[in-house]
């Protein structure tokens, strides 16, 4: 139900996250290298002073996804040094995390093999220690971020060699100043905080745990409570929102809040979000019955323009 | 907000109503002929025997729209005879009604002097009586198409020669079996209904009343309560979104049948609703602050690829 799928052509979206979120002409480097790479549309990217990372989200076929990134990896290994980064969010690497998302006539498989090659390339070329996770992972512990990423950058340095739980799947057993990158496929994801009206952190932590699927709440959802600007803040990840939508774990959340007196104040997305997960939204809030994508007039009409393969004019 | 705005091309949308919702040959006609006009790409028709009506919605330039309008009256015109159509919708004429909206590029000047223009011509080359409606009527009485299709066929047809208040903008003192056709332009219109879980027409009809904006409800709602397939039934049409949204409306529903231990039974959208609108009632119901369309991925891609003019293969 994507306007996506009526495009003719196959497209991957790509979001690398890089360890430097503070210094603009490192972050704008990055973006015009991979800006640079022929076929290649930026389509957003944002810095976090504080979590000192940015994400850039970009798309195109699948070579030149994998042209961009590797030369995105290389430009961060060159200019972030791992050994002084701080900052709040957890990292293992100067380019950390770098997931491909299937979007328009490509599968997860197509999205895997392109991990799998350019780890390869990353480990052999680049000479930093590359795992591959979520869809592309090797092995069952390797599937989740958060574990990949475990103890950080300054666990793995010392551990890499001798620990054969910490192998990379590409690449030496040894990490230098970029650190190490993990590498995957993934569905998308959506990002989504929820801004209590109180500060009290333990109700949004006691809302987090409600809701998250690690402590069995909905499937596919992961939350913490945090206070962020003087509110209690429920931060969550979506992984999978064709099977846990949006609308209803925003109800889950607003009855958790008011059972202790507590409303939603605001919520806020991240980065993007596909047009179906709002439009679901929507009409699950509505109780649309036998709601079509074809009665939405934009889709109608980019699917109509396609088929005709025209302007009107 | 909307994805049109990012086309290359002014587009006007037309949604003609033909009395006709039975004869799938006529229909086909009807649409056949629009469908031929060059340059107007048809998105949709939908056909109601109980109403014996049928609607269609095309797109293209002004000029095309022009053309293949007038053709599709002229062709009703010869297959459609108002002397012998019965149905549940109130009607003038064989083409009841067409409104122009403007999308992408194009004004809402631009759309009643195309309903001018349209209208001259269906009343003197086809001898058609036309009333000019909404944005584009040219007596305050006549902005309101309810009004102007008051007494319906029957009752225009004695009185058009005689009283002054009946005098058409265009065309004869004089209906013919094609009757008369209402011309005009307006804002993208969502027809939305509500069913109830009950048979109980009186809540229905409390309901609209408490919505509607004629007895003091939300402005741009019309609202009527009937029983439609065994379930009580608020009817409505939304003429301005961006001033009133359906989550507002839907709230009050919901509170007002909750009154009377009433819920909801599911909803439904008649023919096309524009893509914003639902992303509307997608943020206020999430509680979105700060939410910008260039976070939907789709519309953010549409847009890069547009300004860069090009395929990404």
């Amino acid at each position: 139900m994507s306007w996506l799928d009526s495009m003719k052509q196959k497209l991957v979206e790509c979001i690398p996250n890089f360890s430097e979120g503070r210094r603009p002409e490192v972050i704008e480097a990055i973006v015009s290298v991979i800006r640079s790479e022929p076929g290649i549309l930026v389509l957003n990217y944002s810095s976090d002073p504080d979590h000192n990372r940015s994400v850039v989200t970009f798309v195109g076929a699948s070579d030149a996804v994998e042209e961009a990134a590797f030369a995105a990896i290389r430009t961060a290994s060159t200019l972030i040094d791992m050994e002084k980064h701080q900052g709040t969010h957890p990292r293992l690497g100067a380019t950390d995390v770098v997931p491909f998302v299937p979007l328009a006539g490509t599968t997860m498989d197509e999205c895997v093999a392109l991990a799998q090659q350019l780890g390869k390339r990353v480990g052999e070329e680049l000479g930093i220690p590359v795992y591959l996770y979520e869809a592309a992972a090797t092995r069952p512990e390797r599937k989740h971020l958060e574990q990949v990423r475990r103890g950080q950058y300054e666990t793995l340095k010392p551990t890499i060699a001798d620990d054969p739980e910490r192998a990379p799947d590409y690449g030496p057993l040894k990490v230098g100043s970029a650190g190490a990158t993990i590498i995957g496929a993934r569905n998308p994801l959506v990002a989504f905080n929820v801004y209590l009206t109180t500060d009290d952190i333990k109700i949004a932590q006691k809302i987090a745990r409600v809701i998250r699927a690690s402590s069995g709440g909905f499937p596919h959802v992961k939350a913490l409570g945090m206070v962020v600007k003087g509110r209690a803040q429920v931060s969550m990840n979506f992984t999978n929102t064709s099977e846990t939508s949006l609308a209803s774990v925003i109800e889950a959340i607003r009855r958790e809040a008011g059972q202790v007196g507590v409303a939603i104040h605001h919520s806020e997305l991240i980065g993007l979000i596909s047009n179906s997960v709002l439009v679901d939204v929507a009409s699950s809030f509505l109780q649309l019955e036998a709601f079509s994508s074809e009665q939405i007039l934009e889709y109608k009409l980019s699917q109509v323009l396609d088929e005709n393969n025209c302007f009107l004019e």
